[in-house]
């Protein structure tokens, strides 16, 4: 069920304040009398609220995460555009904002999933999910609210956004600023550029192999229009259709903005305030976020433990790789797993050796 | 020393002909009386013919290649703005075709190399050099002619550019046509999309570690205009005031060309024509022309030796670790390589090592 709330008002990090953000948001299933199968999903970057619908094998009938015995909680994130407040929302008696709505920070949007769980009269999380982007404002949450969520999975995500991420990012925003219907005051501005920058998301997201794989012609007598080609062009196609060229904008700064250590003592001090206890898993062939960046987390949140799934899809095998991630995540939260965990979790890597392999980050 | 022919023409592979093409063309040194000292080397995508300029280190005086003892001979590849007829050339009596320009690929380019080698009158090359594009000219061309050189050094290139590296391209070219000064008819069109092409590139030059190591912020308050985004900025201006938009989507096209079995039997088959004694050079670190490619050079190539090089800058190793480069061509060359092999080739891996490694390409 969508349903959306008004807050009175959000203070960004910033210090800019929304007045009546609107917070659009997915619920599915049933909240307990004892309040206490509460699941909490953060999205990525161009996601919805509609946790049902984009990861199926980990969310719906039958699946680990069901509507029989969770109230599945999904909010749009903070600056995205499927129901909250965001570029395009038009501002009180003006038009949307566009390329001047503020700077939003992943932990802005964690505070805007504070509000919409305060305005929910919840008390605690049993299980908070977030991969990617969805994963950096999970973590900040964490930070900012310690006794928010029992559980904590944190799926190919990362304390601090990389130089090589943010890299990416700012080319997909110079592809999309050549635009010139970008910041142009139409309110779908930005598409081609969009497509653009979508084409350029899919080579981090994916693998060399992958793509060698997938989009290799099969004969050899070809010299233009290949199929990796048409492959990039509809990738692009495909999310401008569905997506805002100024929310893609707004969040890939949120993302770049990740630094769970601004305005903290260090990076490490901030992440020994998470108490909830964490499954950090990451994505064996990952180049946007490599698995030093989990083993990383693993190694400076108290109770975490890191597993690494296998994939040959890159970053986007966390919504590929669904089985593998229930077969883990079921594993973590049976009551059994102190006992169970040095069989499961076969390529948890010991803390004293990822001391050693994030020593040089 | 700066030349430019003029050829009578030069048909395509597509069957179109280009009428009294151009070849712009750099030479050092003095060719000797036995016509025995040719050094040819084939430039990469953005480069021009003057190699003494941007391959420091490998070619100057002092260096493994000089004008004391070589008669370097370096040409503007087909398709480029460095005074070889390409996209902004004027065509005869009209205005240059800019994009539409007929296709080039690598072998109608390997086909101007020999054009101009014919005018010449040259006999043989002594060592053969290319590297990334510039390498997959260099092998179509020891494919065309196999008498053409002695030696062949082939860095960082492959036998058939990869769906990954078209799909590389795709985004670039897709952020240049997004620029509407692109296809206007300007000569100096598409100038902010080449900015954005350019820092796409530089996403499948270099490496993760290496973003992170070198545009990481010291601090920790930042939450905007990151270094990283400034550096792709950079590197993409830096390109634009020196490079042309229409020759660089023309040589985008050549590169997702290459492919060594077109109208050949297999590649395999293609491989075994080249008769050269041939240094296969990989670097450790490249994203965009991965070892793998390098080892089934080496696999399929009759005389061929791999060599890998450690660089932490991927793919721009190349253009970077030149004590490297120079200390293994050295050596190859070196009459008694044969004996001094085993030790000098540490990291070179026996084929039939290779065979299992290449097995699944």
């Amino acid at each position: 069920m969508y349903s959306e709330i008004k807050l009175a008002s959000l203070r960004l990090e910033s210090g800019e304040i929304l007045n009546e953000p609107t917070i659009g948001f997915h619920t599915y299933g049933k909240l307990n009398a004892r309040k206490s199968n509460v699941i909490w999903v953060c999205h990525g970057l161009t996601a919805n609220s509609d946790v049902l619908d984009w990861w199926e094998g980990l969310f719906g009938n039958n699946a680990l995460f069901n509507e029989d015995e969770h109230f599945i909680v999904c909010a749009n994130a903070l600056g995205s555009c499927y129901g909250t407040t965001g570029p395009i929302t038009p501002k009180e008696g003006e038009t949307a904002q566009l390329d001047r709505f503020p700077l939003v920070t992943t932990r802005d949007q964690a505070m805007a999933h504070q509000a919409l769980f305060e305005a929910l009269e919840l008390e605690q999380i049993h299980v908070l999910i977030g991969a990617s982007l969805g994963g950096q404002q999970a973590l900040e949450w964490s930070i900012l609210n310690e006794q928010v969520t029992r559980n904590l999975f944190l799926v190919a995500t990362n304390a601090r956004h990389s130089a090589y991420g943010i890299a990416f990012n700012e080319s997909q925003r110079l592809a999309i600023k050549t635009d010139p219907t970008y910041g142009n005051g139409q309110l779908d501005g930005g598409k081609e550029g969009l497509i653009a920058a979508r084409s350029i998301a899919m080579l981090s997201y994916r693998t060399y192999e992958g793509y060698v794989k997938t989009q290799t012609e099969k004969e050899n007598d070809r010299s233009s229009e290949f199929r990796a080609s048409s492959y990039q062009q509809y990738q692009g196609e495909k999310l401008a259709n569905r997506f805002d060229a100024y929310a893609y904008v707004a969040l890939t700064h949120a993302m770049d903005s990740h630094n769970v250590a601004r305005g903290r003592d260090s990076i490490s001090q901030a992440l020994h305030k998470v108490k909830a206890n964490t499954l950090v898993v990451g994505v064996s062939t990952d180049q946007l976020f490599p698995t030093s960046e989990q083993k990383f987390l693993a190694t400076h949140i108290p109770n975490a433990d890191y597993v690494e799934i296998n994939s040959e899809f890159g970053h986007d095998g966390f919504l590929i790789e669904t089985d593998q991630l229930k077969a883990v995540m079921r594993d973590f939260l049976n009551e059994n797993y102190r006992q169970i965990r040095p069989t499961v979790f076969k390529t948890t890597i010991k803390k004293n050796q990822l001391m050693n392999l994030v020593a040089t980050i």
